[in-house]
């Protein structure tokens, strides 16, 4: 095998060029059989072999520093660069990770996880070498999807401006996560197709139509049509931002990339090749269905079908399930996402009410914003974004939504621990970070009948609010405890005495479990279902400090400005005191692995709950 | 007065057209007037008069929605909104607001401030008539400015999709708050001068030499010259978009921008009108210096300068000062802030390492990543931001440098109570988003002082640190008390029993006067200036324990996750039990008003912080 003789980053420049197409196919082979195994992104890893070959035959690393954005598409670079064996624990708790980590290997330079980060960072590299007189090469590889986000054109808008060399490879296969939307994603496909002739021609006319002495050059231009054409060269967009354009390429042809990176070594400023790729290259299911393999479970690799098909409905399923009937309900109802309308599941929304739906690209900033506009001008918009992404919007959701106290409805899905996308992709700062804005709203579900309720209740309030609830199956067991919502009012399960388990969300279902442990230890337990992280319910928790020893609060997010700690200071500004112990996630970032090791690894399963709430009790001495 | 005769919205129409200069003159020195005594933003304001008078006159308010991005140059549409009696108390409190406010006038259909908002929200307010079938117009202004900001992009390429009426008004003066930044201001330059030709046909052969048959085409091009350069049509950055581009229009010229506005309107997709318009127009000291008279105090009408100069030097001189200072001593201080240069105080940092300064735009997200990247790279950037804008940056400060370790020095200005701006620009939400991200270390000074040595001692940490402290006058007592800076030590000064105010930074001087105050009533108080919001100081916290019988924190943040909440939260977690007394903003808003009356009305004035304790010790009983 040839990868057999890649041991180590540069290796790949020992492969002769007539073998270059075996090596992409023996690549193809291993991520297929190693992904299917364990799953992870598929589509576009396949999409980048051949681009990534080039850049590691055109590069010396780790001298030279690739940025890859997003990252979910540098397997076939960390295969290039010693890592190869790490596809085995792929994504698993102390295993290799699915993204860029300077942690794993100094060819990394950079982490990324989010979207539309590494033309900012690239250029940061940039800098740093040119200020110590380096004479390293920085180049960032970013999708299309990801140039719909506004970071990108910031760094462009930057990027204008450089003197020394600077590569951005834009790779170009027509599709974000779900399709890609905008105007950038016309234009990009006006120059793949070359058939942008009609839309250019128009767009100067009506340009000229407006200038002073406008007719004449209109008519000049008529007689010049020949030439229009021939100006209808790619990349002007670029250009305009004072980056040079190489391309479209081949992004499936070595011999065609490493020209164009030859080119773009000579420049002394910045430029941008757009290489046109195809997801899931070299495999058929992931070309037909590029969204369902973009993260894949582990798959059968003859037919490309899941190896273990879900058995129960997720959170996003009746989030899914729910916003149909609610737009049904309410023509008012309207959503908005942000690439995400498959993993949101606002996919059947879409479909059942194509003008009352949008997906703005990966450009969370703006669906936020455009959303507050939507509720000032009357509508009910329902924003689904995933917890870690909607990290982007902190400032959009306080400043443009809850300052005007506008009715917008937040669908924070993958709230809590994701598992094997790990660090950058934990939903678990979103109580922190939402709290701290005065006037919304949080809920979190304890099982997929109140992810409905709540979302109905949500849109009744006619202020902003935020519904968080975990990534995979939703809890179907408490069915029968299904009492009216009110707002900043949380639900009793059991009522006891002793031990009171105030659970939020995901962790009301964990609380069942260390109730009946404490059981067993003769301790009576009380378990109350939260609901609402904000606002606290006050009276609910002065109660329960009357006939309980201990209050255990319980949330799957960090312990700083969460919910426990929250909790904790409303007492006490109420003068309610009681000895309270919060359950929560650590101050610190959570890697990837398999969810439950995660969360025993973080203490926040219910063995390692069951235990700090006996040694708090040995402390009082209860 | 012609002014007389405009009580409420489209009175403006009643006015004949010869009489429009008479009416733009008497606004400009009614502004000028009343800015002169309370302070404002003037220069843009002078620069919008006739693009305002233009809108008022087309459109029909308040059916028709105009949005202000930013929304400080909205004055004249104030004025001609019957809110002319608004002007005598302008940015006081309980006066009218600076910025547009929907609680003010329904001619305000969007709360803005913050930056770059004014098209998501636009493109809100199109799709929610079009959904309700309804038939207003849709207008945002925006400036060249906030054009670098990437929300405005990511709107733009949303816009591009439409199919029904939007405007968009690009007002361009060729400057942000400080001057402008970037590719695309390059752009417009040319468009403006009319002498982009020359970049133009170069980028043209660049984009050919690269293509297949790129060679003939050149040839043919160069027969062609003549219809080249009738091609370099304005507005192809946003023809490429999908948007219309109308302009250049002279935003000096009402007629021509009503043509060009009433062209718009018969459009059924969104389309941008450029217009050019000058900054502090018919004010000479604004026209010169814009900057200066971006945001001002009362100033001199004759001379143009402050009725009340600066008797002591603020924190952003003494920023300004330290920062010269570090970048002599070493040569890896880089610093980079948003469109801030003036306002942050890094003008002298500029002007001493032009190469190692960089001011990104209306960027913060780009900023912040821009310097994580820097930080990867091997150099030490300082990044100087508004609190209130860092709020943008909210997810890079997170994923691109905490989650990486990497060191970047964060220097947020104007955190805490900013007066006049209001509730948008209040810097009172720092500690508590910054809070929840592990690894991050934050501190604020008691003094002028003590932020000298905060930012030194933050360049050695070599991990992500943020330093936050207020606009305004800097503090200069405590003089004497300068212990060295220890990683997560508070520094004790005044020791004694009974009550321990532990105060963060600005609060420090209040708990001085609260202390004596304290002391009048017999209480012995121990001082402690914590200068660590995070990590906090348990062993500290401990000692204050053992023999005080209340721990009041003071800061000038929200109570959400703030200081006090985490302080409380972590003396719990580490068995150390006292009554703990929380001071620090309630979860709201806080208005636009003098500085010390704000406080008072939030609660966090020595007299209120006297009363409070008071109170808590009357319940403790002692």
């Amino acid at each position: 095998m040839l990868l057999d003789r890649i041991t180590k980053e540069n290796d790949i420049k020992k492969i002769p060029e007539e073998e270059w197409p075996d090596l992409a196919e023996e690549i193809r082979e291993f991520l297929i059989d190693k992904i299917s195994k364990s799953g992870g992104h598929l589509a576009s890893n396949l999409g980048a072999v051949e681009l990534t070959m080039a850049l590691h035959l055109t590069f010396e690393l780790p001298k030279d520093k690739i940025i890859w954005d997003v990252g979910h598409q540098s397997y076939t670079h960390k295969l290039l660069t010693g890592r190869r064996e790490g596809f085995d624990n792929l994504r698993k708790f102390g295993g290799m990770a699915g993204f860029p980590k300077t942690k794993e290997s100094p060819c990394d330079p950079f982490n990324t996880g989010h979207s539309s980060t590494s033309l900012s960072a690239g250029l940061g590299l940039v800098k740093a070498r040119d200020i110590q007189g380096g004479d390293n090469y920085v180049i960032s590889v970013i999708g299309d999807g990801s140039m719909t986000g506004g970071m990108a054109y910031e760094a462009l808008n930057n990027a204008g401006k450089l003197t020394t060399n600077y590569i951005m490879i834009l790779n170009d296969n027509d599709m974000s996560i779900s399709e890609n939307v905008g105007g950038l994603s016309k234009y990009l496909n006006s120059i793949r197709s070359n058939v942008g002739y009609q839309d250019f021609k128009y767009a100067i006319y009506k340009g000229l139509l407006s200038i002073p002495g406008g007719d004449g050059m209109i008519k000049s231009l008529r007689r010049a049509k020949s030439s229009v054409k021939n100006l209808m060269v790619p990349g002007m967009f670029f250009e305009d931002m004072g980056v040079t354009y190489l391309g479209p390429v081949d992004g499936h042809n070595i011999k065609e990339i490493i020209q164009a990176l030859n080119d773009a070594k000579r420049m002394k400023k910045a430029c941008l090749i757009h290489v046109v790729t195809q997801r899931g290259m070299g495999y058929l299911p992931a070309v037909n269905h590029p969204a369902r393999f973009h993260g894949t479970d582990p798959f059968d690799v003859e037919t490309g079908l899941p190896l273990n098909p879900k058995a129960k409905p997720g959170y996003t399923d009746i989030f899914s399930t729910v916003m149909v009937k609610l737009g049904d309900r309410d023509d008012k109802v309207v959503a908005v996402t942000a690439a995400m309308a498959e993993g949101t599941g606002l996919k059947r929304f879409r479909n059942a009410y194509p003008d009352r739906f949008f997906d703005v690209g990966i450009a969370e900033e703006h669906a936020v914003t455009f959303a507050a506009g939507l509720a000032a001008g009357g509508l009910k918009p329902v924003v689904a974004i995933y917890s870690s992404f909607l990290q982007r919007a902190y400032d959009q959701i306080l400043h443009d939504v809850c300052i005007q106290g506008l009715p917008v409805v937040f669908a924070i899905d993958r709230a809590g621990v994701v598992g094997s996308d790990g660090e950058t992709h934990q939903g678990i700062f979103d109580i922190s970070f939402l709290s701290s804005i005065p006037g919304l709203t949080i809920m979190a579900p304890k099982n997929k009948w109140e992810l409905s309720d709540m979302l109905k209740f949500a849109l009744t309030l006619n202020a902003p609010v935020a519904v968080r609830y975990p990534r995979g199956e939703a809890y179907d067991g408490l069915e029968e405890f299904r009492a009216p919502i009110e707002l900043g009012k949380s639900e009793i399960i059991y009522r006891e005495s002793d031990i009171a388990l105030v659970a939020l969300g995901s962790m009301v279902k964990t609380a069942e479990t260390v109730r009946t442990m404490l059981k067993d230890k003769g301790f009576n337990c009380t378990l109350v279902n939260a609901r609402f992280a904000k606002p606290s319910d006050i009276e609910g928790l002065r109660e329960l400090a009357d006939d309980h020893s201990l209050i255990v609060t319980m949330e799957e997010n960090v312990i700083t400005g969460g919910f426990g700690e929250q909790t904790r200071e409303l007492m006490a500004e109420n003068g309610i005191s009681a000895d309270v112990l919060t359950i929560a996630i650590p101050d610190e970032y959570v890697e990837h692995g398999n969810v439950e090791l995660l969360k025993k690894e973080i203490g926040i399963d219910a063995d390692s709950i069951f235990e700090r709430i006996l040694e708090r009790c040995k402390a009082q001495g209860t």
